[in-house]
């Protein structure tokens, strides 16, 4: 069991800052989710310190968003991958500077990229030909000019502890590594009035410990680079983007590498093959996510039914679940969590944490070691920044939950709950 | 492949009635969800009839609900079945008779159960004596009686094919079939003041194609209520609710037994069992959801980049994903599909439909066979009426897709899709 950023435990309970998770749950009621914003702020500057000044730290927003975190990012000068309209509405909205947006997405609709066209986005990243003809074609329109990263496929797929070469030549995603066919579409749009290939993009998965699989990416990446040159002494490949995926800790079965080792270990894996092949380093940017905000996540529940089946399993019920974090029954994501208002008696409860949700697959935590648990307590769920709220639904009716952000011993709700009323704003009465 | 309801191909179009999809998807844009409302009425007015005037049909409505939905149950005589506060609101500013309502729930907040007492819903299905002694002390409150199922976990888990007694005793629902515990909560409740006991509820799981489980769940559930009978001939238990879980086609995999069939042989096997023990037959209730409107669902995509691996996969992107229809990514769900505009043309096109989401496991169909596609067209995506609407989210910030009811050869629409803006309504800016 970790305790991340500023959670810590005095007495019985577990704080934030100086301020007890109970409060917490008290004052916003449960369940909500608490952003731990000077976490966020310290991962953001471990990236940009270790990545140097010159390269670029882009943070995906699939990830989580919203609009307080898009103005967090404006202030820390970040730069955001966007993958939809929605997310790039947003970001604009909060007036966040269009030159710093990456827009991702292997089937941008017309309108979207219209959009992103109009907005002045700094780059696109595109998986296909075919897009990039749309692109040309609608900056053609609008008289502008647009850069283009292309996303390559690099035929390594790190999604698992595992890492695998070659298994994602299988995918949507990206250009297949064929020099012959990237070298045609970089002949295609060289002096190009509307399109600029500015360099190369990939990514080999999400949430990996092993620095090999991005030294590998890095290698081949770089190969493919100096491939290029060779062929087209007049192409100008100014920038790589290597993507994201670094994995971070849940359970003690993770151990992730540090931000400074992985994003380190990178940037020298660069320059030792920039300098093998004699060439300029590219002006680096690495896409993370979950890496900045998971750990920075806690969700906080309240306890209610406790079903104990004698010999068999103790289920402990609580008022959220599947609803606002899928990820243990979409990819049996594993969790820790304690009960906040007894953080330091005795873990000694084995259960299993369901959620609220008609459905047995609504579960949070499966065989948990909490403190001995009473309706009215509350539970903390750690590490639930990433891939929670953002993957959200209204199953079974119930509502979305509320963000709050903690900085410097504030609380800042930047998100609300849902209202029963929400729920049928959309329909034609 | 199967094409349910008012579904049929004309030239070279597939029409909802007489009218084209590829027209609804003109006029409404794409992606959008179109509900047979023919079907959905058809398959209600089958499920009444196999059942006896004298038998309850509950809708579901986890599996889908809108306002629309309601007003159709109402308009239906149909009970309904939820499992929320959010279910409940919708239901009731909807008018829905509160006394056609059944109010499930594993874990019921108090505030759910207070809102439930207070509208007077007809029932309450209780999964706890815990629950039961918060209705009881609000019912006081309120000066009320409630009706109460207690629901039973009756040894028998019939999720997959292959049904397994006895493992689902490892559950979060229903209390455990010891009849000492039933018997001493049934005699803690006789002739309280705002609490009656009805009867008994059980179900068994979901998407269930075998006869075999339900008569299993009919013997136990008959044979507790003899035995309860035995010991205490004052309690009456007037009713038994058999829950749901009535398989559906959704691919040449599934054999789903008719309505007609499935319901008879439950009807039969409750007589034979009553007769058996020279008991009263109970009022009966069931609890349909998918079996109602799964069929009836149809979504339209609109085709955009076409990616064909050589010797891998075709890719086959689609506006919409994993956000409308999770199914696939949770469940490995099935589904048919076909491009509607090219309906007659020969299916000899193998790929993999991919959403719009920035993740792998964003695939709605795996290996179809469907005509030679083209960006522009309209793709069909079948039997998305149940648990596709109801959990879908906000994920890489994608807007929710509109719901069109066809009935009679007119659409309407009765859930508009969202917008931008809608996206950020929560937000504290």
């Amino acid at each position: 069991m970790k305790l991340h950023g500023s959670l810590n435990i005095r007495g019985n309970d577990l704080f934030i800052g100086d301020i007890k998770l109970h409060d917490v749950a008290k004052e916003f009621k449960t369940p909500c989710y608490i952003m731990d914003e000077n976490l966020i702020r310290d991962n953001i500057s471990r990236f940009k310190k270790s990545f140097g000044e010159n390269n670029v730290i882009v943070y995906a927003g699939k990830t989580f968003l919203n609009s307080y975190m898009v103005k967090l990012l404006k202030s820390e000068n970040m730069y955001l991958d966007v993958v939809s309209s929605g997310e790039l509405f947003i970001a604009h909205s909060n007036g966040f500077n269009m030159e710093n947006i990456v827009f991702h997405g292997s089937n941008k609709t017309p309108e979207e990229i219209k959009m992103g066209i109009e907005f002045s986005v700094g780059r696109f990243v595109c998986d296909s030909l075919e897009e990039i003809t749309l692109i040309e074609k609608f900056s053609k329109e609008l008289n502008k000019k647009m850069k283009i990263f292309l996303r390559i496929n690099p035929g390594i797929d790190a999604h698992t502890h595992e890492y695998i070469k070659t298994a994602c030549i299988d995918s949507k995603f990206g250009i297949s590594k064929d020099l012959n066919k990237i070298i045609s579409i970089l002949d295609k749009y060289k002096d190009n009035e509307n399109i600029e290939i500015i360099g190369l993009h990939s990514h080999i998965g999400s949430q990996i410990f092993s620095k090999e699989a991005f030294i590998d990416e890095v290698d081949e990446m770089i190969y493919l680079l100096k491939e290029i040159k060779t062929k087209r002494e007049d192409i100008n490949l100014l920038e790589l983007n290597l993507g994201g995926g670094f994995g971070i800790y849940y359970t003690e079965e993770d151990s992730p590498t540090s931000i400074e080792e992985q994003v380190g270990s990178i940037v020298d894996r660069v320059k030792y093959n920039c300098e093998k092949f004699n060439m300029k380093i590219p002006k680096l940017y690495i896409e993370p996510g979950r890496s900045i905000v998971g750990n920075a996540g806690t969700t906080l529940y309240e306890i209610g039914v406790i079903k104990e089946i004698s010999g068999i399993r103790n289920y402990v019920s609580v008022d959220g679940g599947m609803t606002d974090n899928i990820r243990p029954a979409l990819y049996d994501a594993k969790y820790e969590c304690l009960i906040v208002n007894k953080a330091s008696f005795e873990r000694n409860y084995k259960c299993t944490i369901s959620g609220k949700c008609c459905e047995s697959g609504d579960v949070i935590v499966k065989d948990a070691l909490i403190q001995e648990p009473r309706r009215g307590d509350i539970l903390g769920v750690f590490s639930t920044g990433a891939y929670c709220h953002s993957m959200s639904s209204n199953y079974n009716k119930l509502l979305k939950i509320p963000i709050i952000f903690f900085k410097d011993n504030e609380l800042k709700l930047t998100t609300r709950r849902e209202t029963l009323e929400d729920l049928i704003k959309l329909d034609i009465l």
